[in-house]
């Protein structure tokens, strides 16, 4: 006990200690749990794998709401017992993408800005029963201190009436005062958020919580599940390169000041790569105003190029975990990590006037944007925070590799299977073969520039050809489609396994 | 000139009275012509008449920059003479479709809430050359005090070096008083808009100019091309009665306040229809925050259930127009007209917590929403502000018909034409049939939803049949579709005439 009273500061807390096995009794059929966690950062492990045992041998399930994708003791571990009925509002797991593709477990894929103020408006089925967060200490007064992410775990902790913290003696005490924490109310009655630059404190540094409502707290110590991140390949170094001559063409053109804007970058490979890509650059002062901060930042930061990062949370690989745990005193100034609902607020992302960059799974010559399904039907991952900053942001681009599968699949096709972004919000398409700058233009104009500057040039003579007879058979109406036609190109693929003619 | 000494209060000013053909003359070909309107409100006429009838005779083009739709004068009368070559962003007059719709007229359809930053970060194609804005009084200073509409107005005498005033001497002066402008700055310096009640005013009632940047005046007499609302048919009528019963089981819910949430409801019959029903609802100490004030919230302050509006044009039927004209001291402590960045910003919109209201074209059994397109090719009008407030505000509704062209044409098809608003942006969808909540559900229960609730009993079985069959085909897939099949009915209607089988 006496190790724990610098993470348990409350004398009635530390007699709430509980096992795994006895929080995870707490947790009734059919209930709304709602975790901290967003990717596979500062999520409850012990907890949900005792929850994932009763579950294997007592068959029920439950409702899962996260921040976003969590690790593995979440996300699988309850999956593969059939546990979860409803997920949302994002995951990334296999396991949980096989039963969400397979009619067994129902998935709301909803915009991450959206969730909290959803859940608290009641708007997606009843309320949170249980909040299970991950913490690093509990303060005198019962506040929770989060650890490498915050998510929701402050909404459902505010909305919740049962809270069970799990301490995680892995996470260093020393991630006290990272976090900022706002939890807004209900309209009517909101309050103007005061956030003018990305490194403002808007908040207090924990999840404000009673004693009374901690109905447990489980003492753990397994790690974040992060993973190594692939190798940067050609096609995301291009990208890369791509990406800053636009940018330092714009900030020639005036359009953009030197130090760019806050940078907003999605997650994985790709994102990492981009941003990694500008250490190398002649940018100087950058600033972050993102979801997750991954290796790539702390490069900027070790390179003196970026002056401050906010995110929701902390997602390095392994080794980046590694490099910040042991240099946590140099990073803590220069990062915050904030609810989710703020790091992706359209209040702050259009003030700030956020660079939102993020990767497409497939995108159509006239700008629309599927960033979730595969071949129309099965889902991938989930919108995730994509649509917070490309609606709301300052300048929105979309990067992808022009063609997937050895060349089988063009990522830009007469007519997306899916859309999740719409040709109005869209400024700025890269894939490896260039960039077309759509801003301004009408769906005619954008799907030449696609074409020319962003297909494969094996697919280009076919989207043309496409395009013009399209215009012909529509009297060049405003975007031009063959319906018949549109979707051909994916039906090809799913009959012959390539888009190839 | 003595008669408007009230109207022009500058003495340099008054000797800057042009004719309309002086001030057409100030227009060069290839131009970015930016004026004020929204809807065929407060836009400027002299000039573009004038403008086209010399474009008629000399053959050149412009691009024109608006707030949205405008009227005959300006739009019909350039399209005509062929005078656009770029439109942004709205419309929705036949002459300029009909020129986009045959590849005559580049047009950018465009959320309108981003025109002015757009606009200002020089992401349109250029500078705003030349604004031209309808006054009803010229200021001291040279501040400009617009008349129904504020639009883009604000913005694009910003942004110009060249304005042209149109002084309007049928528009009352009794309107000074009823704008509140604000002109944000670009990013990173950009201010928090402290607006948190939406009758609070956070500007100056007046566009900021210099008397320097006013190259001429000219003094015209032509009223706002106003139009009839269509009679409420039996569909408005049935909607209106759904939306109203399903508000009041939110409130009883406690998912709403009593006196609901601010209102913002789309341009035009339906829409006016929707608010019209109010009157005879129990509701009161209404609040709208929306982009047009019409007819129907008249009536609602006249029932003493609207306790303020605000907007950014004033599009009242002729009827409703005198009834404004003659009551405006009555109705002037309770309007407040905006600049649309405003009235449409996503800050406000989340922190009021808007109730957005708009029309579909047509929208899918997995609550895709088409809001711009017919089959797919052909541009209707363009999205408005109706993305502005589905992705931010509090509670999304979108209406339609379940069927038009006598049922020719069901509005509920297995998969949109064209894709507006995405299945991550919409709460319910009411059609004369009834509600379908799909808040919190999966694409496959929402399904079920829309098919049930929505759909016309005609069409019914055969959606259902495509539900079931495409999740056979795709074993239960997140988003079940059958590619092939998809778009087969807008095929059949372009073939046969109807989709019905």
């Amino acid at each position: 006990m006496n190790n724990l009273s610098a993470r348990i500061r409350n004398t009635t807390l530390q007699e709430k200690i509980i096992s795994a096995e006895e929080a995870a009794s707490l947790i009734k059929a059919g209930m709304n749990i709602g975790t901290s966690g967003f990717t596979p950062s500062g999520y409850p492990k012990a907890v949900p794998l005792a929850l994932a045992e009763r579950i294997r041998q007592e068959k029920f399930t439950v409702n899962l709401w996260t921040g976003a994708s969590v690790g593995k003791e979440l996300d699988a571990a309850l999956a593969e017992v059939g546990g979860i009925a409803k997920r949302l509002p994002y995951q990334t797991n296999a396991v949980t993408r096989q039963a969400i593709n397979s009619g067994r477990m129902q998935y709301t894929d909803l915009h991450l800005s959206h969730v909290a103020p959803m859940a608290r408006a009641g708007f997606l089925g009843g309320k949170v029963d249980v909040a299970i967060v991950e913490a690093c200490a509990i303060t005198e007064a019962g506040h929770i201190v989060p650890t490498t992410s915050v998510g929701n775990a402050a909404a459902f902790v505010q909305l919740a009436d049962t809270v069970i913290v799990e301490l995680n003696v892995a996470q260093p005490l020393a991630l006290e005062g990272m976090h900022d924490i706002v939890t807004p109310g209900l309209p009517p009655v909101q309050a103007v958020l005061p956030l003018v630059n990305v490194a403002d404190r808007i908040g207090v540094p924990y999840i404000p919580c009673s004693i009374e409502k901690i109905a447990g707290i489980v003492v753990s110590d397994i790690p974040d599940d992060v993973r190594p991140l692939a190798a940067v390949d050609a096609d995301a170094k291009a990208m890369t390169g791509h990406l800053i001559k636009f940018l330092q063409a714009e900030i020639k053109a005036g359009r953009m000041p030197a130090n760019l804007l806050p940078l907003q970058s999605g997650v994985g490979s790709v994102a990492n790569a981009v941003i990694t890509g500008l250490v190398d650059s002649d940018f100087s002062n950058l600033t972050v105003y993102t979801e997750v901060i991954q290796d790539g930042m702390l490069d900027l930061i070790d390179a003196g190029k970026l002056t401050f990062a906010s995110g929701t949370a902390l997602t390095p690989s392994p080794q980046g975990l590694q490099r910040f745990y042991a240099n946590l005193d140099r990073y803590k100034d220069k990062l915050v990590l904030r609810p989710q609902e703020i790091s992706n607020h359209p209040e702050i992302a259009r003030r700030l006037g956020i660079i939102a960059m993020n990767t497409a799974i497939e995108f159509d010559i006239y700008g629309h944007v599927n960033s979730t399904h595969v071949m129309g039907s099965k889902i991938m991952n989930g919108i995730g925070g994509s649509g917070d900053f490309a609606r709301n942001g300052y300048l929105t681009c979309f990067f992808s590799s022009s063609v997937a599968k050895e060349g089988a699949i063009s990522c830009i096709v007469p007519m997306c299977s899916h859309i999740d972004h719409t040709e109005h919000d869209v400024d700025v398409f890269i894939t490896e073969q260039g960039v077309a700058d759509i801003r301004g233009l009408s769906p005619k104009e954008r799907a030449r520039k696609i074409i020319g500057n962003c297909a494969h040039p094996r697919y280009r003579p076919r989207l043309l050809d496409y395009l013009e007879r399209a215009e012909k058979a529509t009297g060049g109406a405003h975007t031009p489609h063959l319906l018949a036609e549109a979707l051909s190109w994916h039906c090809r693929f799913l009959e012959t396994g390539t888009m190839q003619f």
